[in-house]
């Protein structure tokens, strides 16, 4: 899998692919990260990537040029099956989702910064929008590295464990259950008996209880879907 | 106000802090972040903050007490108004949160890494939960980022400008409108004619109607709240 990820920002997305999961993905070559800094896409003096916004307003809004140099340029080189744009006001990111873009070939993936894009590049580039959730952040690149993280740990072979995504909350749809480890007994609190007998079966039931009833009382819209 | 980040990775969260806003507040003083790594707190000499779970199952879970121990630590020197942990199975962030917590002084934010933490951390020490959404990632740290990007920038005199922030995507419950920028007309795509004429009260109320059309074609769910 290859992701192309576009911004003004290529230092801010520096430390997150270069630890953990993300490193070891690339360094196993099961993904390609190709940052490309909007500015090296402008045309005038001041590599200017925004202006104001016609009608007035606070805030810069990001110009449709130098996007279109870049997105057209990654264009001409290979097939990309999603132009991805994030934005609070894109569909939200669900686990499905990132399960579906982990089966993609080339992706780009598009970081809007202060107010956002012109809108004519939604128009005319971008295939998807993509929200990592409610709330406002200052720009996409966050966004992108949490839909890089999300996506790029169920390549096969990423996670050192194969079964271990699967447990994870959200893919049987179902919060995760509690979890323990050692010591038995710390400063008195003590790691629920059942736990130690052996008796897998009925550790595998206490944990079904435990997720739907965790579900039920944190997250009963899960239950609905 | 005092972020205090828990973490086994801090190197992952460097890069964030150190570009765009966050640097900006930090340097003037408006946030102070601190990283804690977890394995500082550690005491036997392979500096484990982690061991198999009991009753078996895939993933390795964070012990008790070096996470006890760098909370316990903290807590002698201040007043924390809140203990968060990081999970994709605590209360979803939303903007509305995000406003909340921009008030408080001292945060504590502990990320989850591998499965997640022993319940009993969570029972005796976390004051509350948070998830950035309703996927899964390879650890806490993108999500403490997202948080305190979230979270700083209300911080008043972060954003260059003050309206700003007040005219983003959720601020009023209502996605944000089309915004566009120079040139009128790139490749024969036009800036919607309106936005030139100078008559504020008339884009004003076309910017009203695009925000409640695009928040009904996209998010309907939040009209009903």
């Amino acid at each position: 899998m290859r992701i192309d990820i576009i911004t003004v920002l290529p230092e801010l997305l520096k430390s997150p692919f270069e630890a953990s999961i993300l490193k070891r993905a690339i360094e196993a070559e099961l993904v390609e990260i190709h940052f490309h800094n909007l500015r090296d896409y402008t045309t005038d003096n001041y590599k200017s990537i925004d202006d104001t916004q016609f009608g007035g307003g606070a805030g810069m809004v990001m110009m449709v040029e130098p996007i279109d140099k870049c997105i057209s340029a990654l264009k001409t080189e290979r097939h990309y099956d999603e132009v991805i744009y994030m934005t609070p006001d894109g569909e939200t990111l669900k686990q499905g989702i990132a399960n579906q873009l982990s089966l993609k070939e080339n992706i780009i993936i598009l970081c809007g910064h202060y107010k956002g894009v012109d809108q004519r590049v939604r128009d005319h580039f971008i295939t998807r929008e993509i929200s990592i959730g409610d709330y406002v952040l200052s720009g996409g690149e966050l966004g992108a590295a949490v839909l890089c993280d999300a996506v790029i740990r169920l390549i096969p072979g990423v996670l050192g464990n194969e079964t271990s995504a699967l447990t994870d909350s959200f893919q049987d749809g179902l919060l995760a259950p509690p979890i323990y480890t050692k010591p038995r007994d710390y400063k008195g609190w003590k790691v629920p008996e059942l736990l130690f007998g052996g008796n897998f079966p009925k550790i595998e039931k206490w944990r079904e209880e435990q997720a739907y009833l965790r579900t039920k009382e944190r997250r009963p819209d899960l239950l609905d879907d």
